[in-house]
């Protein structure tokens, strides 16, 4: 017996569910529990939403053209992909490299489905397969599939769940998997993964072995794969393996120190509680579970309030790639490996769509563009593991490492930005994002035609054409930025009030008919921004922003030295749209004093000497280190004054 | 047969060595090898200087009445001696606390000599007798003496030198044997030193297994110990261990990464570093081994030019309580170890010594007076393990630790302060440090007595009296302190030029008499100090100095906050001597503007506000942490002024 299943509309057009077993069928009852009724909102998929700006289309075209072949190359030339091939007889040799580098290749499968997703071709299609007939080949007959363990120690598989990362691989195969058939409607990736998936309930599900990964990742996964298959077993396994979490009272490292309920402050592997706390969202978005939700909102304070870099890096420690304590943020010495930026990123979109709170898509913003799209030079080739603020000069992005997990992470985060602007709801439509853009939003039962006209980051002006099939009522949710004051809005030319609700969101309540235009003005002016004076590294320091924009002074600009840069505090500082510079960017010019760095040679300490003049230019923290190496700083000392 | 032997005036008077057996004789031609030919100069030993100062007899007292008591009772408690009795039989239990616990009661037990040499008591020497009594019954029949390893792993004896600190508390008994004998003339702790240090040769003796401790100590011992017996070979084992040192390339942690003569960046643990290099300098002065000279030049260029924090503190990070990269000086989490502090004194000294060069004494005065004394409390009963230059208020000193290498380190270096002031040559008497005492100095062939009067380093006006036995002529070199501009000087009334030499001493050369008197003036502004910017979190700050003292703003003497004060450029800064306050101490007050710290509850960002007026009080750094708990900090943000 076979059941035709159309999950409806979140599901990518055209693409329905495939025949399902009947044990499938029998758990449809569960199926329910992939639909979100305690989120505030759902989100749009980035399927849905063509982005035609002139800041992530050129990045997504970038990742198509520039990004997937490099980093293909980059996994055969490190024997990520003979590994497979190794295990399914087609090659001789050992197994190389670190023992989860499956997941890279998996994460680089995931990106190329969006991508092909949004851009169907025959040759990314080729590409998917010839990898898919690669891993689909390595998959041991009861649906194991990790070539360190096949190839290394295969006596030792699920031995060691806290240091070996086996889930956290397979969570990494079920994404890609999903991601795969979303963009194909071919299950044969997908079918892997719930090979994979199987053999992993089999071991580990209700009733059998107590376990979970060190490194979090499988349960989001499964969170996925439960909303493809609409079958809840995987929601339940997600559940579960968040449920033993620190029942056992083990290291902060890997958030198992106490059960994930009773977190309230974010610590260990920046990286994994982020992941972890995204799939608890994704959870509790599907049961309203009211211990994951005081645990998720109590950490995310922790995180924003006292662990955030201002370009929304964190996990400042390189010793445990993670946090330390409360406002401790320096800068040179930052970690904010980009992999953590895009994990704060996957659970504030959650925690958005959760809450229907605009300051968590504050920080979102925050992250994408700062301290997420630093991770990546403008070729796109080229990556930062460690992001700090500051730099002597010797900090470089490099075109792969030993541990590669960031430029895939990157590769799959790109093509899907799309999917961080909108959410529905039955009577919303929420905006998150801005950007030029045209988007297919379905609001309660009418199909709606959002168009997106504006240059943002760069301009806070922004035209939102609301069309719906038929005219309809309901609110359109205008994110006023945390950053922005004095927003102004119009609709079809007549001013309305455009001060935010207590959610953050400008609501707009009407019948709206097509060619509706809402103008929206969120004034960009050069902000001055200074930190909790408890983060040392930051005192007597204000960073430069503009918009969601964070700016630093980078030696190429200014000289060769950014260090001995001071900042004056009248406002004198312009902003200046630069075509050519970068990929194009608003650059930031003005008067500055510096305390001459000559003289210095071997000194460490002298009496303070007077500063002198000097003009000065930042530019966007994401595009430095894509001219000559040089200096870097982001927090800038504000120039010695008198007393007032 | 026996040989009186009387290795003269660097020697407690009246103290002659006793008896040496015939192998004593036979190495007799070594013993030349105790003196220090290749150095400028020849240390003036601490019983030769008795302090009459505010400053330093005061800490000395304490020292005596004080901390020896506080640190007996803790060293009871914790089980420190106990394990002693039980190796001897006298108490039934289990080794208790680190396997180097022993070293801790030998250092203070060192200390305590220190203290009977400058003030002899009866209750002091039996106090150190029954320790002595203690420590003797523990030592094995071959000589061996460490708790740990006969109570606890008997069979693992010399079988983890890197890690196990067997060397280390070696050479810490071998220092409290020579400093008690030096004191009380007794040899009953010289000898079980010598007993251990006999069966240390038999084990790592020429010809026998090359072996060196991880954690450095024991070369300056045994230095110490040919020194104080004549007996050159624990000169050349001393010399052997720093020669076999990093032939093998083990870790950087323990400098052992490549042979210490081809070391030129200090690296790995601060205190293992700096007393490692305190023996290559012991051993240079007696040899003039280039290749030492070399190193050790190098690397102390490396440390100071940029690695030493203001305060004189050493090694920033507490991963391994060490050196990371250059420049690299975070504040609120530098480590900076009150013992290595005091082993870059002990290191200083002997640069100083060997150069007759005051940069080096400049080094020795910074970390004497700031990185070192904040290790402990006014009450002396109290102590710093760590010394950040930032707090939020949570950082305090602790009366013990479980690992208490700084305690006894601090009661070892207080009593020998007189120790630090004075050199002498041929024809030299070398003034290194400045402090109201008398001294007994032998130049050339003349006894001269050295009376200094000053309220150093509270005030800069130093009379010397210079009364040498009969009218003699030599050089009175007199250390003008790098910090110092615009010294100026008197000889019985006239002005001399008072410009230093390269070596950074004012050179008066005369035929002295009687009743000569030098007057030195070295003016005391209030210094506003910047770090050269390459140190990211110095940078848009200074500190305040005067004299050689660091000063902090403390929560206390600033309504609490101190974290949001900024200072303006203008010189409105006031010293004024505070008799009452922290044991007597100049504070500096002045106007500065603070960002209001009210309003920011749990931001972590926010736009740059105005600044206001605040009167501030800034106190020595060495000093804080006496009064009642709160933020602190040394670097001091500049005030935000506008641009010229």
């Amino acid at each position: 017996m076979t059941v035709m299943l159309d999950l409806g509309s979140h599901f990518p057009t055209g693409l329905t569910v495939a025949t399902l077993t009947l044990a499938g069928v029998l758990l449809l009852a569960a199926a329910a529990r992939a639909d979100t009724p305690y989120a505030a909102m759902r989100p749009v998929g980035f399927t849905d939403v063509r982005l035609e700006d002139g800041f992530w289309a050129p990045r997504i075209r970038n990742t198509i053209d520039a990004m997937i072949p490099h980093q293909l190359r980059m996994c055969e030339e490190t024997g990520r992909i003979r590994n497979f091939e190794i295990v399914a007889g087609r090659a001789e040799g050992k197994h190389e490299g670190l023992f989860f580098n499956d997941s890279d290749v998996f994460k680089v499968l995931e990106g190329m489905a969006y991508c092909y997703a949004l851009e169907p071709s025959p040759n990314l299609l080729a590409e998917m397969d010839r990898l898919i007939d690669t891993i689909a080949a390595a998959q041991q007959p009861d649906g194991y599939l990790n070539t360190h363990f096949t190839l290394v120690e295969p006596d030792k598989r699920w031995s060691n769940l806290a240091d070996m990362h086996e889930l956290y691989c397979a969570g990494t195969l079920i994404e890609a998997g999903v991601a795969h058939y979303d963009a194909t409607g071919d299950r044969k990736l997908l079918d892997v993964a719930l090979r994979f998936a199987e053999c992993i309930w089999s071991v580990f599900g209700p009733g059998k072995r107590d376990g979970y990964c060190g490194h979090e990742e499988i349960e989001l996964a499964l969170v996925k794969l439960a909303e493809t298959t609409g079958d809840g077993r995987w929601l339940a396994l997600a559940q579960r393996m968040i449920d033993l979490r620190g029942q056992g009272h083990g290291a902060e490292y890997c958030q198992d120190h106490e059960p994930v309920r009773e977190q309230d402050a974010i610590v260990g592997h920046a990286v994994r509680a982020t992941y972890l706390f995204a799939a608890a969202a994704d959870l509790a978005a599907r049961s309203g579970d009211e211990g994951l939700v005081r645990a998720m909102d109590a950490v995310w304070e922790d995180t924003v309030s006292h662990k955030m870099y201002i370009t929304g890096g964190i996990g400042p420690s390189a010793s445990n790639e993670g946090f330390t304590g409360n406002y401790d943020l320096p800068n040179d010495t930052a970690y904010a490996e980009t992999c953590a930026a895009i994990g704060l990123a996957f659970w504030g979109k959650r925690m958005t769509e959760f809450h229907g709170d605009a300051r968590y898509a504050d920080v979102v913003e925050r992250a994408l563009y700062n301290g997420f799209l630093s991770g990546v030079s403008l070729s796109g080739t080229r990556y930062f593991y460690v992001n700090p603020l500051a730099s002597r000069g010797d900090h470089h992005r490099e075109e792969w490492f030993y541990c590669a997990c960031c430029p895939p992470n990157v590769l799959r985060v790109v093509p899907t930005i799309g999917g961080y602007m909108y959410g529905a709801s039955g009577d919303g439509l929420w905006v998150n994002l801005y950007a030029a853009s045209t988007a297919s939003v379905r609001v309660g039962d009418t199909d709606v035609q959002v168009v997106q006209r504006t240059d943002y980051p760069w301009d806070g002006d922004i035209k939102v054409a609301v069309n719906p099939a038929s005219a309809a009522e309901f609110e359109v949710r205008l994110r006023i930025p945390g950053w922005c004051e004095g927003a102004t809005c119009e609709v079809n030319g007549a001013s309305v009030d455009a001060t935010a609700a207590n959610d953050g969101y400008l609501h707009i309540r009407r019948e709206w008919r097509r060619s509706d235009v809402v103008s929206l003005h969120l004034p960009m002016p050069v902000r001055r921004i200074e930190a909790n004076p408890a983060v040392e590294a930051d005192r007597g320091r204000v960073a430069l922003m503009r918009g969601p924009i964070v700016y630093c002074l980078e030696g190429v600009d200014n000289g060769g030295v950014v260090r001995d840069i001071c900042l004056p505090r009248e406002n004198n500082l312009t902003a200046t749209m630069r075509p050519g510079l970068l990929g194009g960017v608003v650059t930031i010019t003005g008067h500055a004093r510096c305390a001459p760095a000559l003289g210095w040679q071997d000194d460490l300490y002298r009496p303070a000497r007077d500063t002198a003049d000097k003009t000065i230019t930042a530019v966007p923290y994401y595009a430095w280190d894509n001219r000559e190496p040089g200096e870097m700083t982001v927090w800038i000392p504000e120039a010695p004054g008198l007393a007032g």
